[in-house]
């Protein structure tokens, strides 16, 4: 059983009452206070030692990755961040410069993001450093976007460069949340989330919330440097494309929107913000599942992400 | 150093912004969201296995223990909450059963408060089971009760009886959730909490945050059948007075109000709530610190709720 299988048999019939817009299955819940304006949104995310970090990850970067992806799904939703809480699980034995250096990345980060650290709790955990982060955040009334209003013929979009993500990136992204929020505002987003488990896994999502198919094109996914050099220096597992696919960690923006606002959507994100690459990588079709698009042809991505090449 | 060293140095200096009307520090955090009548409450709590349970606690009872704990401290603050999100961290061979018990305990008293659980994460954390729940909840504008506005003169109250928790009330306590609301109501609650650990080091809380000193009248203190049982049969570490001091997770009402409310709260206490206790143990006076009275005189308490008897 898998993570995904795990968390649909967990959540088949979770308690709710009339205050809950978007449940479980989304980057975050969303939840109606009765504000004219806003809908309020709920983040909760972990980070575990040796599992999002080892034990030689500098103690800023833990603090910065544990607040980052938290900030990551928030921007998926087009919303802004407001409070957090950090509960924080410490071996037996710990050295407190060590946990005052996990708190300068992460407190660093929030302060960029106007973000309040509002409290939290330190505990023991015997295996290891376990660091949970909660998130409030707001998003205006009717502009939070779903994973779910993906439409057959949008053109899909995603932000920055994809693939291995763990020489570093993973520790210093830039949550997306002005970016989305400067999309959110500008144009009509169909369905957005930010690529934590790999494009193709990421894509899935939204394909599987909105009951539609995709086909992607080879040539135009953005691979990041860090993923090509690992392929020419012969130390990756995978090819560059595979990467790209597979890796997972990006935090950058996977978005729809209707093909009319293709073009529309890139002149006006080139103005806005020269320094990050937007790239239409494929477009939503009728059915199921992700195609790829090559010279080759038009072959299926398989389940987790990966391409078979002949 | 300790617990709470640690925590006073990790919360020195917080990232705020302008929500924040209480941040780290109190039983939960006040958020203002520009709500007329209501504030926000903002709570995370964790528990973990070898700490909070054994690996031979029921899981229902792990998972309505972990909820229950967040609705204690929201309880604490004469709050209502209303959505959870749920962050477990499983080892890397974990029974499907265990886990989804787990959620049949904590869902089953969400739906008791109308409490939605809204999502959350699964994870791995290869030294056994570690839950965090981030709960919200809602207090009305001016009804919220901290820690800090207790005053000279003041009596002290504690809703049912303590001690002994560990024999089994600790996994399956009630929170005060309907009692706390009915005090903040129809009575001027200067300070309140939830007794987790211990009512001396609780008040302690109290009354730092509140910079006064409390005198405690030892026989008015309700002990707990368990901790009565425990020391009869030769099986406790401590005298029942000393247990009902200090064992902690009690999860009752600790909370102080005028003196001349002193009467009258009692009075209609045991009208609302005829099977519950509610018992003045003793009142604000100026100073530091807990003086406890008994037949031999006035003698303090020291530093973690242990009594020196002569």
């Amino acid at each position: 059983m898998n993570e995904f299988e795990l968390i649909h048999r967990l959540t088949r019939s979770l308690p709710t009452n009339p205050s809950v817009v978007v449940g479980a299955g989304d980057d975050c819940a969303v939840l109606d206070a009765g504000i004219p304006d806003r809908l309020l949104l709920f983040k909760t995310d972990a980070v575990v030692e040796g599992v999002h970090f080892t034990p030689e990850t500098a103690p800023e970067k833990i603090g910065y990755k544990a607040l980052g992806r938290c900030l990551s799904d928030i921007a998926a939703m087009a919303g802004t961040p407001t409070a957090a809480l950090v509960t924080i699980g410490l071996p037996g034995i710990f050295k407190l410069d060590f946990v005052e250096a996990i708190y300068a990345g992460l407190n660093e980060l929030a302060r960029r993001h106007q973000v309040a650290v509002v409290g939290g709790e330190t505990t023991t955990n015997p295996g290891g450093i376990f660091i949970s982060i909660a998130l409030l955040g707001w998003v205006p009334r009717g502009k939070g976007v779903l994973r779910s209003g993906a439409e057959v013929g949008d053109a899909i979009f995603v932000t920055g460069e994809l693939g291995g993500s763990l020489a570093g990136r993973h520790l210093d992204f830039e949550p997306r949340l002005a970016e989305a929020r400067w999309l959110a505002q500008h144009f009509s987003l169909h369905a957005m989330l930010d690529v934590s488990d790999g494009l193709a896994g990421d894509l899935r999502h939204i394909l599987t919330a909105s009951r539609v198919g995709a086909e992607l094109l080879a040539s135009a996914i953005p691979i990041s440097r860090e993923a090509r050099r690992a392929a020419k220096a012969g130390s990756a597992a995978k090819p560059p494309l595979v990467a790209a696919l597979s890796d997972g960690e990006d935090f950058e923006l996977l978005f729809t929107v209707a093909s009319r606002d293709a073009v529309p959507v890139l002149d006006a994100w080139k103005k806005q913000f020269p320094g990050l690459a937007l790239t239409c990588i494929g477009k939503i079709k009728a059915g199921e599942g992700i195609t790829l698009r090559d010279k080759q042809g038009v072959r299926p991505l398989t389940a987790h992400g990966y391409v078979h090449f002949s």
